[in-house]
């Protein structure tokens, strides 16, 4: 970020991959292991056949579901040139498909 | 987004109404047939008078729910002129309610 | 939001706290009741042992994936120097664990 010479500013994290997310919470292991076995009872991936997109070939439908809950994207305010986070606030990519290779866009704008 | 003359910056979408969702996936109808039924069962239409929303003579307290999961906003980087999206990435409106016309803000900052 | 002085630009609105909502959605209290009602269901607190995380000594897990529901931030538009809100929209704190005091951060950028 100190990089960027933006001071003031937001910055966009975003997957740029639609069954992946972008995410802020807490860095504690226990609650990623949670977050996946509580989006696996909203969203299962079986039964395959019970999802119509899964139809096209895939099988990731779940997938496509999960993002929505965890959400595309963080935009985060860029102060004294610094992330302003909270005081546990972190950064995560959630992958819930994991066939292809996927990437993060970050953008930032301000002065 | 050509016409905005913007080069470098961010493109915020986002629904106007409360019962409505802006949201960034797939554009593949049979996803958006499985987005209605799953949402129908996290947040169910019926029975009306289980939500005290539906207390106000609304009957829409379900689609306030859908929305929170789906979203109400996406903010896309623009750079070089163009919105900077993932291969598959499309921005779709979703209506859960549908009693009345529905307006969409898409607003650019940058330069 | 006058006192800014931007004219044209974003506010981001933000949780500070990772058991914490900031939401766009309406003013209206059984509406509110209905959220925590459905949250609860999706998520709910008990039994505290279901989830990892609260082996940590928290008990908090379940605030954790409600917050997700629900969404870290809004990013509104500023026009002509006043929120460009939708008819209904109003921003809302949602807080799901309540330990601690809470901070909210508000940004804007623009001109």
């Amino acid at each position: 970020m100190r990089a960027s010479q933006v001071r003031e500013g937001f910055v966009l994290v975003n997957a740029m991959h639609i069954t992946a997310s972008v995410f802020i919470n807490d860095n504690e292991s226990g609650l990623h292991q949670d977050y996946e076995k509580w989006l696996e009872k909203l969203a299962p991936h079986e039964p395959v056949a019970g999802y119509r997109h899964n139809q096209t070939g895939e099988d990731n439908a779940d997938a496509h579901m999960k993002r929505q809950i965890m959400g595309r994207e963080v935009v985060v305010a860029i102060t004294e040139g610094r992330l302003d986070f909270g005081p546990w606030e972190r950064i995560f990519y959630g992958e819930f498909d994991g066939r292809r290779r996927k990437r993060v866009l970050v953008k930032i704008i301000g002065e």
